[in-house]
């Protein structure tokens, strides 16, 4: 079983479960999805993100007790991933670092979309000189301005300005894409390669899952 | 289909095709297999990777005319992999940065076993302090040496030595180590995660070739 923490508070089981659903019907896997409490607006600037850390911790050391052979943080801003990883002795995954290393195994120049002011610390990090663009698109500030026609109109108006400015494929730097199943749109409609927070942080997973029964 | 480049020259069809028939039994996708001319030794100092370099460079180019996705150079070192990306449009996938990327997104400190001096430069700058040591079995200098019964069990005592120094994983530098299968043997002797390069570069190409035919 892997552990998948989400970094809000979900009171929806269908919102808790829905990252750890495409993981799931992806690679096969059990998942045990849990959302960390008292925090309805999750992570949104340093304060949301400081008092989340202990209790993204809390989860996560206590799903290593039971029995998660690894964990992931599933957002694009891997908060509290070093705190967790110094916790437990089981790999911690985050959405963000996840995509960022496999963009960078593929070594096409990327356009990073996201909801937030900028492309994540972590994300930036990696990515380095490959990114060749980031965009939020236009009125875009949270992940539920991505279910209105309007808002999918923007982001795929933001995906295409990314590759006019030299991308070569997209990587999405918010789990609110992978949601809304964003990357299958951008395939479809542009012919890009999209790597996906959500799909990245489970291919990880998915390929240490398969080899945790045998160790 | 995606083409696969092996750094030395093979005579052998079987030799030449063993890295390609992992990833294709591990992920049911095409590869194609080639390897460069007139270096039987392949590359073991600066001289023979300088004069691989446009030999790698050609074949890479000459996969994408044929129809390739993606291009595996299939060696720890990622020899001439900034050359091949700046001719080439489609993702050029090395087995040392695939390898490397795969242990960073899991966290975990990790031993690095190769044959060669130390840890491939490519690897070295991707792990960083994620290293807590490395190791060249003793008496094995190259690939065939791990062949014997002795090679192996002098692997199995290195991987145990990095164990002992504090890595929760091992990660291959070397695909002579996956040739030989050493990940299985590791995983069932030692209960230990193995970041194989071949299992690895195959794991970021047939991630992205799922995508590719919608591209």
């Amino acid at each position: 079983m892997i552990g998948l923490i989400r970094v809000f508070t979900a009171n929806d089981n269908e919102v808790l479960q829905s990252h750890g659903k495409i993981i799931e019907e992806q690679h096969g896997i059990p998942i045990l999805s849990k959302s960390i409490p008292d925090q309805p607006l999750g992570i949104y600037d340093d304060e949301s993100e400081r008092i989340a850390v202990p209790k993204i911790v809390d989860l996560g050391v206590q799903m290593e007790r039971e029995g998660c052979r690894a964990i992931i943080i599933s957002c694009a801003a891997d908060p509290a991933i070093r705190e967790l990883r110094s916790r437990v002795s089981i790999p911690v995954i985050g959405g963000g670092s996840s995509a960022a290393h496999v963009a960078r195994a593929l070594g096409l120049p990327v356009g990073v979309m996201g909801i937030t002011e900028g492309v994540p610390p972590v994300m930036r990090d990696i990515l380095g000189d490959l990114i060749s663009g980031y965009l939020r698109p236009e009125g875009v500030t949270n992940t539920t301005d991505l279910l209105t026609e309007e808002g999918r109109g923007k982001a795929l108006e933001a995906a295409k300005t990314l590759i006019g400015q030299g991308a070569k494929a997209i990587v999405f730097a918010c789990t609110g894409l992978s949601t809304i199943g964003f990357a299958e749109t951008l395939r479809k409609e542009l012919k890009v390669p999209v790597i996906d927070t959500v799909e990245s942080e489970g291919f990880m997973a998915a390929n240490y899952y398969k080899q945790a029964g045998a160790i």
